[in-house]
């Protein structure tokens, strides 16, 4: 078994960063009643099954049925895999590539991708780029698979028009089945069915299912995450091993064993008390960046309400900003402002302990002019010092930081490092009083495109 | 002659947003003075030649030395072209890049890439990354172009001696001249060479030179850029000429002229006065999307400032922190943040006028299920609808908003807007009271580094 991932909030704390800027004992102590008691309910909404998210890993039928899929369409030898989703259809499986398959995967021969597709995440509409990419994927050689929870999002259903189109007039009607998956969630109250399921039903497609009870930004667990990721060769059960390590740990109702919890509870303190309005995110490791990304909506669309959970009086303290950064790249960009600018930040670190590769230094005669220090060391070592670096600079300037730590960049990790932020988004809902399961100000988004598309608004 | 960019305020008036939020006229008209001292200031540091920045594009010479080298290089038919390089000496080209060559570039034939190189930006120093591009980026097939303007910059200096050395083991020593482009800032005043320039000499490579007076965030009209940009098949006199085009507009002093000062002065008096402590930059256009990236450095690095440019006295108001954002993704991602969160932000939308296709939405009978919106119409009306909508529903939330729109995404339109941010900065700077042209925290991470390689703190 693969050891845990770590999270220290040593240097969040009021003794690393001052009272004015950091997380005291006291504080951590007073906030104790209000995590027990979202515990409860998040716990209750868990055995009610009104929150399906933490139960996604548990379902063997579908983690087999996707698998069993996937292997099928696999053996079929397709260059190309596209994904057509948007938001949460499109943010998990991105995330989840950049960590888990080899840099420059696109560039890279049949051969050294293992027979695997090439793959392309459509999460725009912007016209240029989804013709570029009609043009690298010709129908007969690639695997579409659309992915929208509502069945009606209406950049994923224009995408899924086109391509249909032209797997058709290519193919056939009947071959579309062979290179198109649907994957969408149940029928409306009212039985009406979505324009993925008429899509489904007229062509006999396969397709898998999102639970009602498990929102876009959540489902990453589910077949929307787990069907790409089986079909380009990540190992869908130490993912799901990962989220039950976390689970574990997160089932827990003390801060000083839930490591979501104590998250939650540093970054609400953090915000409520301390100014602290904006949450940034910054991986030190290629591979990492783009959880950033994925966190980003977790955190955003769950947090970013102007609506209480008890009522409509105001909230006290509003939700946070997160921002992506990248270590070592950003040093170059953004520690100014971090280290100079408002001390409005709380900062995590997110690192791998080990990397691949380490590549040395050389020893050059021409290594002169003031950077000795380099001598016989690695670019691995460039990095983790740099890293400890900006974490001592931090401090020195009294910002917050919190360390998240992977001991290796695999399956069972990042099934422990998304499943613990799933968890703490839903702990911080409760903190923060708002819903952290709907995104009602998208709705009125969707009212004014249909206008501007001249339809009824 | 291509038209102008143009450049929006209204949303981010008092009329459209409330006076709470938007900037009023007698707002815009009390910062007049301080903009004309700016000017002013600004105008005197252009003549005296302490900042280059501005006439970069004049220097025919330096263009036609860059063009003439890149015409050379890429007659000896590299199928690679990669950039060592970190913060400004990336963060140009990269834009660039994105922005003016075709969809998934590196993915084309050599024939649909008009027998350019494909293009690598190392702007990191994670082993795996690197060690992935060296593996597909052979000695023999490869023209690297190493830049640091103070030629020691860590990151970069450790990826050129792994670079050189692999490169003298292949080719041999003689060789290293066919594959190694320097380009790097003048000695420092003791006339101590850096490790670029010992590199530089030793191997008695071509090189660029970066002036003196021209810092890397606003470098990329430099060599830094331009050779680069050349190479690729760029045309550099095309932004030269957009440089230009701006410069007379951003050359008037007043508000109402000069596109520059007035978005300067609006993201101050919103900053000063609104409390909108961030800075969103949302495009609309995959190929404008690193824009974002670069402006973020711009306008981070440059205002993330603690002491003052008149002396020591406390900041009235601190920078703001910049934040990327894509349209249409983001909006299902951000969107519910930035519409129903604190209002703490303002946004440009930065859109291209016209895409180079449409992609009709085809007429499946399929298609129901409420999105018969969609019926003949296309995915360019449908990402344009998309971005009016989103401007409709944060108006309706007193959001304010700037617009920001280019003709085509061509060399001309990209020259006007990268140019056009770097004089808004120089303004800025002078509006938040702070040094826009250094970095001093940045030397602390330097030193701290060295601590952690073993080295001498």
């Amino acid at each position: 078994m693969s050891p845990d991932i770590k999270i220290d909030i040593g240097r969040a704390r009021s003794s690393a960063v001052t009272a004015e800027h950091g997380v005291s004992p006291a504080e951590l102590k007073a906030i104790a009643p209000r995590v027990d008691e979202g515990h409860g309910a998040l716990k209750a909404d868990r055995a009610r099954k009104r929150l399906g998210f933490y139960d996604l890993y548990k379902d063997k039928a579908t983690l087999s049925g996707v698998k069993k899929s996937a292997r099928a369409f696999v053996a079929e030898g397709y260059e190309n895999f596209v994904v057509l989703g948007i938001g949460g259809s499109a943010l998990g499986i991105t995330t989840l590539v950049t960590a888990l398959k080899p840099s420059y995967y696109n560039l890279l021969s049949a051969d050294r991708r293992q027979g695997r597709p090439r793959v392309f995440v459509m999460d725009n509409v912007d016209p240029e780029t989804f013709g570029a990419m009609l043009e690298l994927c010709p129908p007969e050689k690639t695997l579409f698979n659309v992915i929208s929870k509502s069945g009606g999002t209406a950049e994923t259903v224009s995408q899924l028009l086109i391509v249909l189109e032209r797997l058709e007039k290519s193919l056939g009607k009947a071959a579309v089945k062979r290179h198109l998956v649907v994957t969408t969630g149940p029928s409306s109250a009212k039985g009406a069915k979505s324009p993925l399921q008429h899509v489904k039903t007229t062509y006999r497609l396969q397709g898998f299912s999102v639970p009602a009870n498990v929102g876009g930004r959540f489902s990453v667990f589910s077949p929307v995450g787990m069907f790409p990721a089986a079909v380009l060769g990540i190992d869908v059960d130490a993912l799901a091993a990962g989220c039950r390590a976390m689970d574990r740990r997160t089932s827990k109702p003390s801060l000083k064993d839930n490591p979501a919890y104590l998250r939650a509870a540093v970054h609400y303190i953090l915000s409520e008390r301390k100014g602290k309005s904006i949450a940034v995110m910054m991986p030190y490791s290629d591979r990492l960046r783009d959880v950033a990304d994925w966190y980003r909506q977790l955190w955003a669309e769950s947090l970013g309400k102007e609506g209480s959970l008890s009522g409509k009086k105001p909230l006290q303290c509003r939700a946070q900003t997160p921002v992506k950064a990248l270590g070592v790249t950003d040093q170059h960009s953004q520690l100014q402002l971090y280290l100079e600018g408002p001390n409005d930040k709380v900062i995590t670190i997110l690192e791998q302990s080990a990397f691949e590769c380490s590549l040395k230094i050389p020893n050059f005669s021409a290594r002169k002019g003031g950077v000795s220090y380099l001598r016989a060391k690695t670019m691995k070592r460039l990095i983790a010092s740099e890293k400890e670096a900006t974490a001592d600079a931090l401090r020195d300037a009294d910002r917050p930081l919190i360390r998240i730590t992977l001991p290796q960049v695999n399956e069972h990790a990042l099934g422990q490092l998304l499943y613990m932020f799933e968890v703490e988004t839903a702990m911080a809902g409760r903190l923060f009083n708002v819903n952290a399961f709907d995104q009602p100000a998208v709705e009125s988004i969707k009212v004014f495109t249909r206008k501007y598309m001249g339809g009824k608004a």
